[in-house]
């Protein structure tokens, strides 16, 4: 259903303001059914299921508990989602799961629109913890602990990131040494910062733990190996012995979760309790490994933790829909000021500055989700087991560490934006967006700093480049542009090799021609990642046989531009998977209209990053100056969809939930216009005191 | 004291990856305590008074309460405050205040740092509704209610904003009719949009209110004016007959507040409840006021909103220089990641991301801050009556209209930074950053919306332009620069005469030669202002002159450039502020390195928007690529010089009350690599794997 049909109040309510088309016969329309089906993706029979659930009153968040009573409720709700069969897709067949990857986690996405607590509380009882027993372990690990696991009779910690180390797993301090004599392995932090610290579950709730530490026998360190630990008496529910803890107290969100710390003073656990996939250790001591390099081992055994940021991705971009749905309906309904006329206001939606706040938003938020659908895929692809080279691995581990930085900060920059382009109202807890900003705020640092992640990503791209350069001269590099020929392997494996070469640059100049098109923009876009990888490459050339310190310093005096370089790539793979989606829209008005909206994401990044095209010659003065008027063309274009762009994210009054979008508004403003209407028609409004100030200025003048 | 000298670990802990200079012999040192007191300003005694109050365990946020708990805690504490006599400075003497206005903003300010609930809360009592008597009230209504309001007897609202209308006052609906036959007016919200909501103090604190409404008599409208109403019997509580009212409930921050809504049903309160300095109803009904013209007597009532948006722009720097202290201080002392050596991990502050996520904020919170103290000044100026023009009046409101949007969002922009860039304990409410951000988060759309504010700006900004070049060929607009000569009078007036027209346009030129000196940026950063608003201006030339519905559309389609002009005037003042304030330091190494700080902030600005000085010739293509260079060299040279630019803020503990400013990350960074320290030297370490692997291969290959 379109907004203007949604109109009942007659043709004086067009927005007087907007100079672009309105819904006239032969104007594209969106089919929002048809769209609301592609944005649900490869499982959108799960997420449909997923959203039932997430519908459910007793999942949704409670606003103005204490954390005490937050938790206490979040606890119950996993149980809920246990009576509901809703998490345990992802575990193994033979204790019941279904091994179904993908779908466990586009289910595990969508339960964000209940409460991000009761999210991420599952995420760390069953995609963190039970996920570690499952990757890690082996059969009889599986059999012993899963189940309890699954059932929630064993609530548990991941109990990885140490108060001293969060994204530098590797330099964890807390060590497992064994101790053949007893065949135990003893678990020990050796001082404050080797603390285990944020852990969800470990201030009341974790039963049990899988506890990373570094695995040490026979006097050598063989790396950080995973262990299972029980932390808690189940009867008394205090710390067994050895162990003991703290609170982390009220957080900037995510209250429900009882996030702690926790300390091991040389704790015994049994040798089988390591869980020992890619890593054991016999009785007598002897350690072997079925990965002989322990980098790539760390690597293989961290792999699981991908899933955490396939996770929040999508999670992201599923909480900016719900804040954009909320904000331009009530933008459609909420009128302020009279600029136009002297008795009716304009709606906030047709103001240029709301236009731009809120619709350069919603193009990201549709760039990002269907980036989202790919990584989720591609993971889906690797974890099946249908895909899984080392190289798969490490594509769909660049691909989730360049887009969950941006879709977690995107969704935080909108949610933002709503709450205050819905003024005092957007502030309310009943309108939620204050409510899921608070609780997606740690969606940008944790599992994976956003800002360390990019840097894997810059380092990745500096890999291939290298990879692919060692035999070019360098001097040549500065032209070099990508081909479109690599469009296929860019969206296999989410990462365009940064590699094709094309001595002709003129399809660089074509674009200083025409910015509009999408072959311009894609060169624009692509042509400005790997120049800036070119140009940060050439200045390290040589950083690795430097001394280790000044090789060091060599590269971080780049590393802001390493970090600009990631994230622009990041930002073209979004790019080219709105464009992949464009093709799979078959009617051809949702088509023309997404095609605006790819387009003001096209330029919007374009506009963003101006100066560099500029600067390096890519686009014309002229051609720049026509960046922002072309943007302002497309909202304008935009604008009659606006409604039916956002009713395609298919979200119920049960996942909204905020008193704005239920139309209120609507009505309240059709209550005091027909006041006012009515007062003027009956000849009993009061005359305004300028009027009679001009009248009997007007009557002077006569007499 | 810098942070060299307060080092003690000897000389390995030298930062390995700065390649800039130490303090060594010879650099430049700031002189802390001097600096502090240049930021404390003109009123520098009341602000140390008003911290040592805030500085109180019992003035403290209790984080975790419920809002129910908070808004009992937040009452208690104003009367905390009354005891302290810290809240009565504004009002008249003749009710025993000390009319100091602008000692009484800038204590008000400093208590963001107790808790911003019992700040705004003591806005809402003082600020708001005791202030609305004082100023809008005559001698009776001072002596009847002040001296309750005062010692908060009489808790009480200022209720002004509806559902239906928040920035617009003007078109607020509530009526109040006169009654000739009783002597009454008959307050009344025709609809529900026109409920008063968002109204501090009115879910359960507020016996009074100060009512703005409609006031019509003798069948005319006379605008808005303010009444005094009994809302609560203070024996039982309950509304009294005709009013009604609604919990806003909990909200994004700031819970320690009972927002909430009021309605009136044909309340009827005596004549003299009107608050008649600026206009009066006779006994008969007849109308009269000393302002004639309605709109600007309008202007003159809402005049006294203007000292809310002062407090928030300076409680807005305070908060932010909380931020930056403690997230400064937090990267001085945690490491993370070897990049330079085996053994020592690197310091947060010597990454170049680093410093450039939080020095340039803090270039920002400085130039914010003095450009505060610059409103302050001419807030008192008028208030105090000394300079109480028009036109003062008029200054003083756009240049808080274009100081408090910046500030507001830069406390934001700057808590979530601080927050991100302290990892996971930035997410803890024992850091703050998120209790700080919930608590200002609303700061950005009350007391004036911030894009609503900057709309105002742009157009004063317009106006001024009109006014001046009346008479002038608007061909060769596109080439006026600004005089220096302004310089006077835009510190006396906040307001850059938007007037100077330049022929000469050489200094332009000049800057692209050489962005870094004083001359230049001020020369770019004027120029792109002017030119701006004469290209808007240009565009949106005859507007008025349209029929209202074109010319509203006209102005519409270059909202968004005119918003831009606003902030980029914004920037300017804050830029100026910073320059002035340079001037009134003696110390010579203080000056050096704050002049690198202002010069980070003035290129920061050109950075952001260099596609724009591109584009209009402003700066060639090379001397563009240099500014990116020079903000990094610049970050290398604050970089030694960084606790002690925060440590001029002059925050004690009590102050601070974040766990990772207390130094205990040094300690636990300390102890954890004595630990590696002692036993690598004992010989007792474990061989790492990798090591190990490698001699093998080295043995292998020997044999």
């Amino acid at each position: 259903m379109t907004e203007l049909a949604d109109r009942t109040t007659g043709p004086s309510q067009t927005p007087p303001t907007t100079a672009g088309p309105s819904l006239a016969a032969g104007s594209p329309a969106v089919d929002v059914a048809a769209l609301g089906e592609l944005l649900l993706g490869k499982w959108a029979d799960t997420r449909r299921a997923s959203r039932a659930l997430a519908g459910l009153p007793e999942l949704h968040k409670t606003e103005g508990l204490t954390h005490t009573e937050h938790r206490k409720r979040a606890f119950g709700q996993l149980k809920i989602l246990v009576d509901h069969g809703a998490v345990h897709r992802a575990f193994p067949r033979s204790v019941g799961g279904m091994d179904e990857h993908g779908g466990n986690v586009a289910g595990f996405q969508e339960l964000v629109i209940a409460d991000p607590s009761l999210q991420i509380k599952a995420g760390v009882q069953w995609g963190l913890f039970g996920s570690a027993v499952s990757h890690l372990g082996t059969g009889e690990h599986h059999k012993k602990w899963l189940p309890g696991i699954m059932s929630l009779e064993i609530p548990g910690c991941f109990a990885m990131t140490e108060t001293g180390h969060g994204s530098d797993v590797a330099s964890i301090a807390t060590t497992a040494i064994y101790d053949p004599g007893t065949e135990e392995f003893v678990v020990h932090t050796p001082f404050r910062a080797a603390w285990k610290d944020y852990i969800g579950n470990a201030a009341t709730d974790g039963l049990g733990a899988v506890v990373f530490a570094q695995l040490i026998t026979r006097g050598v360190n063989h790396g950080v190996h995973a262990f299972y630990m029980d932390l808690r008496d189940p009867g008394t529910r205090e710390f067994l012995p050895g162990i003991g803890g703290e609170d982390d107290g009220v957080k900037g969100g995510l209250n429900g979760i009882d996030n702690g710390r926790l300390h091991f003073t040389h704790v015994r656990i049994p040798r089988l309790n390591l869980l020992n996939r890619y890593g054991n250790v016999d009785a007598d001591g002897s350690y072997s490994s079925p990965i002989a390099s322990p980098g790539r081992r760390f690597f293989t055994m961290l792999g699981t933790l991908v899933q955490g940021r396939v996770s929040l991705d999508g999670a992201a971009v599923t909480a900016s829909k719900l804040a954009l749905k909320t904000a331009i309906q009530y933008a459609t309904e909420r009128r302020q000021f009279n600029a136009s006329s002297a008795t009716e206001e304009e709606v906030l939606l047709d103001y240029q500055r709301h236009q731009r706040r809120l619709f350069t938003r919603l193009a990201t938020t549709y760039a990002a989700g269907f980036a989202s659908e790919q990584l989720l895929q591609k993971f889906d692809d690797v974890f099946s087991g249908r895909n899984d080279t080392d190289e798969d691995r490490q594509d769909l581990e660049t691909l989730a560490a360049a887009l969950k930085p941006l879709s977690t900060w995107h969704a935080l920059d909108t949610l933002q934006e709503c709450r205050e382009a819905c003024g005092g109202a957007g502030f309310l807890i009943e309108n939620r967006f204050a409510s899921l900003r608070a609780d997606l705020d740690v969606y940008a640092t944790f599992e994976g700093d956003n800002t360390v992640l990019l840097q894997l990503v810059a380092k990745r791209l500096l890999a291939d480049y290298a990879k692919e350069f060692r035999n070019v001269n360098f001097g040549v590099l500065a032209r070099y542009v990508v081909g479109q020929a690599t469009g296929v392997a860019l969206h296999r494996t989410g990462l365009r090799g940064v590699a094709q070469f094309v001595a002709d640059s003129g399809s660089v100049q074509k674009a200083a021609l025409a910015i509009k098109d999408e072959a311009s923009q894609r060169t624009l876009l692509t042509d400005r990642v790997q120049t800036m990888v070119a140009e940060v490459a050439v200045a390290l050339k040589g950083a690795g046989k430097l001394p280790q310190q000044q090789g060091a310093a060599l590269f971080n005096q780049h590393q802001n531009e390493l970090i600009e370089a990631a994230q622009a790539h990041a930002e073209l793979l979004q790019w080219e998977a709105f464009t992949e989606a464009l093709g799979k829209v078959p009617d051809p008005g949702t088509k023309v209209v997404l095609t605006w909206l790819r387009d003001l994401f096209g330029l919007s990044l374009i506009e963003k990053n101006l100066a560099w095209y500029l600067m390096n010659g890519r686009l014309s003065m002229q051609r720049g100056r026509t960046v922002g008027e072309y943007i302002n063309r497309l909202l304008i274009k935009i604008r009659p969809h606006a409604l039916d762009l956002v009713d395609a994210f298919g979200f119920g009054p049960e996942h909204l939930r905020a008193e704005i979008s239920t139309g209120a508004e609507r009505i309240s403003q059709d209550e005091a216009r027909a006041y006012f209407r009515t007062q003027r028609s009956s000849g009993q409004a009061p005359v305004d005191e300028k009027i009679l100030l001009a009248r009997t200025a007007a009557d002077a003048k006569r007499r």
